[in-house]
């Protein structure tokens, strides 16, 4: 298939930092190469692939700061892809934001497609309305409901770098959280959860206002460590040496990458029941989401008692690259056969 | 010609209130007509003309506050018009802010111009850069010369209803200052001007921070008095019973309205030597260009002793509907030809 990917125009694919949406591009860009698709990736110039590179600008918006508005060049990104609609079977754009490809579906010879990689809210979902054609590829099935009133051509579930996060099967004696710090996050929830299990908790994150606010008070460095923002390594090690990962999430969120990412390292989790956990988490086998705290405390030394090994199997089966790859080349088929279906010129 | 007329979605065309943009649009739109063309105005469902109406939304997203991201809106109601360009010789975007029409350049087969409605800024222009072909009409030689390294096709200065802006040949005794309260717009140096030759000013605005801030405190309600924000009727009495407009712009403006509205009534104009402010005024007719405000106190008297019939002579000459439609239309003709040359399919 001749694919043209459309990333974002943030920063360079893969990314040098940080970007769970640049790294999930690079790892679909890859995959469809080595499965012999002829792969355009059209990302900023300081990006590498093995695919065809059309870098329609140098840098991203991240590191030129002369490159704004930033929504102008996601659009002239998308626009240079559909401008080469015609050697394209299928164009997929990766809305970081909001799919301005939208714009360009009636346009375009090529169907344009995207994956959206937040829960959209309710003036988007207006807004895309008027495109109910314009293909969809939900992360969840949680994140598939919510574009209700749209053409969701399939559901495909993140795929991460099963090789990079490395399975650790003994582990030290701490309990990990590991995300922004945000109340929608739960980080005073999951030390919370830690104070009445009497275990340790280490807080892996960047400093934000929240921090200072509501998380600070609460470390003590002895039981409740702050041990800051940290780097892919460092964040591999800490997955490793945790007992749990915990999870205790507040707002309803499309995936969940953080536990996928902690059970390939072999840790399992202990989740509240929100958004995509339950799509994400196989009950008893990678960890047990539970419908409240008072459910998490006590059922916390159930969730470290879980195989490490077998969490890691199972991670590896359901978030390898391999098998995002293969879903997404098969919900790139059958957009490809519908709009030839739909095109009458 | 058969015309695609995209307006702004922020209101109605003309606007219910306040638009210079929408009111700019309806004279275009509606002149057109007049001459015969076939046109199609993409513009909010409200909006009332005799041209055919594609209202790709029932409202602006000034009135529903649901139409967000508004960028969104825009791009979907350019996009209406590019996705129908079969129909239409040329597709003329007016920019109420940055012309993401440029976006759509290489996608339609109908070429896609835009008159931009504000000075435009570094980043912009490096943006816009990217698409030399793509055909700007400006709106002075002033905004012209601003964007550089573009496609100008050609300058056409805005006209005004000059029915509607009633000619007054005997004034009352005050200056007037209407505009937003900004430091670009000189308010407090228009109250200078005002203290140094003793006569009386009027104020017209709307009430923002910088009035509370800098204005307010120099308003005694004797000499220099505050008549709050005023709608269209007032707006003409205002400027016909003005003996001058002060007009000491500080910030380069790419084209000046309020001068060309203050002369279709008779009323001469006081103004700074900044921006487009040349190409509006024709000295020693309708107003006098000064360097500084100790010029502009000193020579007040002899703009104040312009003969007003033949200010207005002059502005319905320079600034009529007329002349702006038929501008227009060589315009198009010329970026049609261009547009046919260049197409080889």
């Amino acid at each position: 298939m001749r694919i043209a990917h459309v990333a974002p125009v943030a920063t360079s694919v893969p990314p040098q930092k940080s970007g769970s949406v640049q790294t999930m591009t690079s790892l679909l860009t890859e995959g469809l190469v080595d499965r012999g698709h002829d792969v355009t990736l059209f990302a900023p110039g300081h990006s590498i692939t093995r695919a065809k590179l059309h870098a329609t600008f140098p840098l991203g918006y991240r590191e030129d700061q002369t490159m704004w508005p930033w929504e102008m060049y996601e659009l002239l990104n998308l626009a240079a892809a559909v401008e080469r609609a015609d050697e394209f079977d299928i164009i997929h754009y990766e809305a970081e934001y909001f799919p301005m490809s939208l714009a360009f579906t009636r346009l375009s010879r090529a169907p344009v497609s995207q994956t959206l990689h937040h829960a959209p809210d309710i003036e988007e979902l207006t807004l895309w309305r008027r495109y109910p054609d314009a293909p969809f590829i939900a992360i969840s099935r949680e994140q598939a409901r919510l574009l209700d009133g749209l053409n969701v051509a399939g559901v495909v579930p993140h795929g991460i770098d099963t090789e990079r996060f490395v399975f650790n099967a003994t582990p030290d004696d701490y309990l990990l959280f590991l995300g922004r710090f945000t109340p929608g996050k739960g980080p005073v929830q999951a030390i919370e959860v830690a104070k009445r299990t009497g275990m340790r908790l280490l807080l892996a994150a960047a400093e934000e206002q929240y921090y200072h606010d509501a998380v600070k008070p609460l470390v003590d460095d002895k039981q409740i460590v702050y041990v800051g923002e940290v780097d892919f390594d460092a964040k591999v090690k800490l997955f490793g040496g945790a007992r749990a990962l915990l999870y205790p999430v507040q707002a309803g969120e499309p995936f969940g990458l953080v536990l996928a990412e902690a059970m390939a390292c072999g840790t399992p989790v202990a989740a509240l029941d929100r958004g995509a956990v339950r799509e994400v988490v196989d009950e008893g086998v990678t960890g047990i989401v539970f419908s409240d705290l008072d459910q998490m405390a006590a059922g916390l030394s159930r969730v470290c008692d879980l195989d490490r090994r077998r969490v890691r199997t199972r991670a590896v089966e359901r978030f390898g690259v391999e098998r995002m790859v293969n879903e997404y080349v098969a919900v790139y088929q059958q957009i490809v056969e519908a709009h030839r279906g739909r095109r009458t010129d």
